[in-house]
């Protein structure tokens, strides 16, 4: 192992090693048909980032279709499997806020997975992929009448009702339509999860959902109920993001079955469904050690069955919301080197620098989260040492920082491409057009050969909207 | 004044006080023609804020032309004012990075400001506008090398050289092209500027410029000096982001201005000009009490002239890259209000969520920079008292926060108009299409007409890049 000196080790974080090989790409980082060939190019798919650099340029988001897919596949099968024998199987909901493209839709709509969307412009991408629409599922706190209108005509599967308010909006376009619009009820249960650690007596200062402890959550059961436009499909709650503890769900289960219980016992409604929501973890860096779906629906069947066995209920069809661990550790974002910089620390550590052609247009969440990555060099192997290095893009923000901590072999230099895994999350749904960058595109790889899910954008694109 | 209660009080920030008058608009907080008209609701330019609602839809940016411009030609004269007696008067850039559009470089032009960019996209849209391309500065640390190129034969003004390996791009490229470069060098001067406090001897952690502490500045000097493609304009630093205390500027001018004497001592080089950047603060909330242009400029014109004078040099050129405090205040968004929702928090204290019809997709500074913003009732005035309020979008996501603190009248509800002052900034700069949701345009007003600088995007606009 190359050691980093006593400067530099006092800057580097504490999950990341020096590694022994700079070339290693460790498995749980990397989507499944990552490896390097032969002269030591990252190849994914069967093609190699130079090729795909060089037909799609650069940076460009590369999804790992295979991998995917059978991520959504495995998440599938594995709640269909843990919940057969307790009652109508359960649903997986693609959570699209994640990363949506018509491509997308189409695979979740020919790998048989449900959809979960938050806008008229998520479903509309759904349905285009040809998702079922009673497959589909919208959320939001402040859907505008418009795009309720617009889920009611397309005989979407299930709206999922934020407020008091809300059920009298969809109640009356309900009406105005001459439907019954299939509506669930999204409960705020005191639980409040993020990666390592939850709080199940969580304050509830969020603007989602309506409070279980508040008494809101039953008032709406009630409403809703006496609402003929209004069929109650069931309960949603959802706790949190990154989520590595599924403590968090015991308890949120717990609750949210005792008011499905509850109205059952007020209201003499046998809901048949409920939903725990989503926001199962992904791995990022070394540190995170997420657990696979078989586990997570494992691990929420044995906890729905003991909870409906405790309280003497007859098994809802459970539904969840996968989003991230599904298309986040399916795509890397490939990007060009172009400066690099050495910076003398206080202490004696020295920080490199290295600059890429996007930034926090193309990954907000480093700033935003302060969230970690990872990066390797994907155009060549390097037999250089690793050099504590931060990856930096182009924007004119300090804060402009992709990478903030890793080791890059010291010979890293401007032309190579640099290859940041993880990104399939939130990248390149929150990408922007700041400092007037085009935002990269979104390619597709499978069997040696790419395919564009989502163009790059082009200077012309840029000035579409610019009134001139 | 409206007494918020106990509970209510825990959870105010300190420099936010329950308003006496909840309709009141706080002149440091707008911009200079808004106002309420008989029946109370907001205008701007001549407009009401119904009739732009009306003519443009929501969330829209709107943008007081009168008081851009004004604040404009403010930074113009007092830069020239407080420097004609000391050298060739003073330059003032405006950071287009803060927001551009064709129509607001054509305004840059002709009230005589020059233009200060960060990539070929910022530049080209002030060439559309008519900038003399000689006015026009292009930074950044990871500038391509296609930039470079669009840059030279475009005849911008100056490229601020970011790194060594920079310099040799740079001089290759003008000897592509048979030109000389006009370069200046950004020096890193390990002064760390923000808000109300600044430290003189921050180390060098950032991915921007040449250290002067370690020698990068003084060999980049001479490098630069050796090239016959390059000429070097001068030095400049760039201190940090919503600067309210000139103190940060002193020590920096002081030792860029150490280094210029360097310059011509041991090169024999005066060197023409020298650029102290930009960063100088606005006001988000009543917290905040920025500096006019006429101090600032006042300020800056005495540290300079007594550190020439110490030093026994002329005084070069000064020129100054102003942004956020010219496009912020200018602007407020306007947004539509959907759902509202009461939440008991801990201590019984309440807080009222007023969900909008945009959020983070329009307006990231919140949860990125943990940025406090205002608001008011734009619709109408209102008799009711003022509850303590969080405004937020409607994405999904419980981060999506617009202000996180204000007193909004109790009968605040769906269909009013809500409109968030100081978003001329990095809002629609940084805007994203997150949950799929079309960005918001920008329409300019004044003297009762508006105009579209930047088009609301439209569904269609969603699909474009979407391959199907």
């Amino acid at each position: 192992m190359h050691s980093p000196g006593a400067g530099v080790t006092a800057i580097v974080p504490s999950w990341l090693q020096a590694p022994a090989d700079v070339n290693e790409l460790l498995p749980q980082l990397w989507s499944r048909t990552v490896g390097r060939d032969a002269d030591g190019v990252l190849t994914v798919g069967g093609l190699s980032a130079a090729e795909i650099a060089a037909t799609h340029g650069t940076p460009v988001f590369v999804l790992d279709e295979e991998d995917f897919r059978a991520r959504a596949v495995a998440y599938r099968d594995a709640f269909a499997d843990a919940f057969a024998d307790l009652c109508d199987g359960a649903d997986v909901y693609y959570a699209g806020k994640s990363f949506l493209a018509t491509g997308v839709a189409r695979w979740i709509a020919e790998d048989g997975l449900h959809l979960d969307t938050c806008s008229s412009g998520e479903f509309t991408l759904g349905l285009r992929g040809g998702v079922r629409p009673d497959w589909i599922a919208l959320h939001g706190n402040n859907k505008s009448r418009g795009e309720i209108r617009a889920a009611l005509q397309a005989g979407l599967g299930r709206i999922v009702v934020d407020s008091l308010e809300e059920i009298e909006v969809v109640a009356s376009i309900a009406r105005e339509l001459g439907v019954v619009a299939p509506v669930m009820l999204r409960v705020t249960v005191g639980v409040e999860a993020h990666t390592h650690s939850y709080i199940a007596t969580a304050h509830e200062d969020q603007k989602f959902g309506l409070s279980l402890a508040g008494g809101q959550a039953e008032l709406a059961v009630a409403r809703v109920v006496g609402h003929p436009e209004l069929q109650l499909r069931g309960l949603h709650s959802h706790i949190g993001s990154q989520i590595f503890d599924m403590g968090a769900f015991e308890v949120s289960a717990r609750r949210l079955l005792g008011l499905h219980h509850g109205v059952q016992r007020e209201h003499g409604v046998e809901l048949p469904e409920i939903d725990l929501g989503g926001g199962f973890g992904m791995a990022y860096t070394s540190e995170h050690q997420p657990l696979g779906p078989a586990e997570i629906a494992g691990r929420l069947a044995e906890i729905v069955a003991r909870e409906c066995l405790s309280q003497g209920i007859a098994v809802p069809k459970v539904s969840v919301e996968p989003g991230r661990s599904i298309s986040g550790p399916s795509t890397f974002t490939l990007y060009e080197v172009g400066t690099t910089k050495d910076v003398a620390l206080d202490g004696g550590a020295r920080r490199r620098y290295v600059s890429v052609d996007g930034g926090m247009s193309d990954n907000i969440r480093t700033a935003l989260y302060d969230a970690d990555y990872s990066a390797t060099l994907a155009s060549r192997a390097s037999t250089a040492p690793g050099v504590l290095s931060r990856v930096v893009g182009k924007h004119c923000e300090s804060g402009d920082v992709v990478v903030k901590d890793e080791f890059l072999p010291a010979d890293a230099a401007a032309g190579d491409l640099l290859a940041v895994p993880g990104t399939g999350a939130y990248c390149r749904s929150m990408a922007s057009n700041y400092n007037q960058l085009p935002r990269p595109g979104v390619v597709s790889v499978r069997d040696g050969a790419s395919r564009v899910l989502v163009r790059r954008e082009t200077p012309e694109d840029l000035l579409a909207l610019d009134a001139g």
